[in-house]
């Protein structure tokens, strides 16, 4: 089991290069808001994330992307979001961007559930009602789970 | 009397649209950049706003730009920054973009000296030292200046 | 007269600053997108303006923002924007960006019909059908409207 | 063999998100650049692949970025990029940032050398001496290289 939310995504004049296609770093800040509307989806924003839980939030350690197609202004595209618990600190969402029946691009996000500590920023067990409605472990933790 | 302070700034591939030109708002982004490196140029980098005078920061209240010629992908451009107080609470930064002897745009930002007040974020007098890094009042400030 | 549309801008978690507010360069994002959405409104989108017209589009020649008060992550602003004919050959674009009740900023963009000639770019007379769906000059074009 | 090549990169303050530390998509926008500096440097900028040879330059088709840790406003960051021909038709091109002795990011683009074609836009073997200026093959090509 896992979170899924949809959101669409109008191309802005401003987002595509000289090129006439989507500048590429574009494609992630549009994973970023579709992980924090999948988020607010699943009645947990970002601002209850620090408020209910006293966490920093969901801290990006990597991203990924794979292009397939370009797209273009004016496009409006889909962005399906799928979120899973990763062990016991760890999101991994999955973005697939589509614009009809193409395929555009795929890409990842993991992130980690993040606490002030008096030593810093540190990764923290994800609390259980999140963990929940994330949909579970998507993986089973090895016992080394940072 | 005014302080000055000059930047380069290359034109990236992602700064440009798919007319193959820089898209505009990249320009206040500039703007915003070179203001900072005006204030370091001083001995004011904005983290030495907030600490040494208990300030927010230069707020920005208003800003202009006139686009004169286009500029794109590995331009070289130059931004040149003078800023003045403007009255006791306000300075106004005038910005000058060209590329050699081509002039880009030419632009303002008006912005306010702001400190956190239990009534919440409010304009202040300029700090003694820093009207006079910025070369003093431009204009006399009007009896109601806000 | 004159044309008016009305769009919905969420703020993204991308879109703010390091004071958690938005970084005004977006507005002028905001502003060129909401221009666009208006022209699309009028059954002009920007290809069209290329494709029925043999335009370039209408070229930025001047913008401005006046701020009055900030936005931050997870606002829905809405952005009023009404163009008028100004002249013959150039469009002012109003914007204004409301929170609720509360207004965030006031802005305008001043474009001109802009056409490739042998010289190079140049700016000329609105279509007739086109500066209508804008609802005629704003203005008296000046004798030496450019 | 490969090519390698060094930018500096300050941070800005608009390039923070309202966590006070550089919003991710970012760092895929000095990717790009860095990419293209590293280009500079080997005496093909991105004009001179469209006009030399005769391509649309070199798209990218995946991105990748692990994150280590954050930096922020008035960071200096180094970006070092190293260039290798990946089979026939495909760069890699890794970047790693740093700040002094920290390491905030490691990354990687590929990206393959496209060509117009009838049927559209296509991946294309790479010319001899870009491939040599790229430091030849990093890996042998498979047999079934795109």
């Amino acid at each position: 089991m896992s979170a899924t939310h949809r959101v669409e995504q109008p191309v802005a004049w401003g987002d595509c290069d000289a090129a006439g296609v989507v500048f590429y770093p574009n494609y992630f800040r549009w994973f970023d808001a579709a992980t924090h509307a999948l988020l607010v989806s699943l009645g947990r924003p970002h601002r209850d994330l620090t408020a209910r839980y006293d966490a920093i939030g969901l801290m990006l350690v990597d991203a990924q992307c794979s292009f397939t197609a370009p797209a273009t202004f004016e496009d409006v595209l889909t962005i399906e979001s799928t979120a899973s618990a990763l062990g016991a600190r760890r999101v991994v969402v999955e973005h697939r961007i589509t614009r009809g029946d193409t395929l555009i691009c795929t890409g990842r996000e993991v992130r980690v559930f993040a606490r002030q500590t008096p030593e810093g920023v540190r990764a923290a067990p994800l609390p259980a009602d999140l963990a929940a409605l994330l949909g579970g472990p998507a993986i089973t933790a090895p016992a080394t789970d940072p």
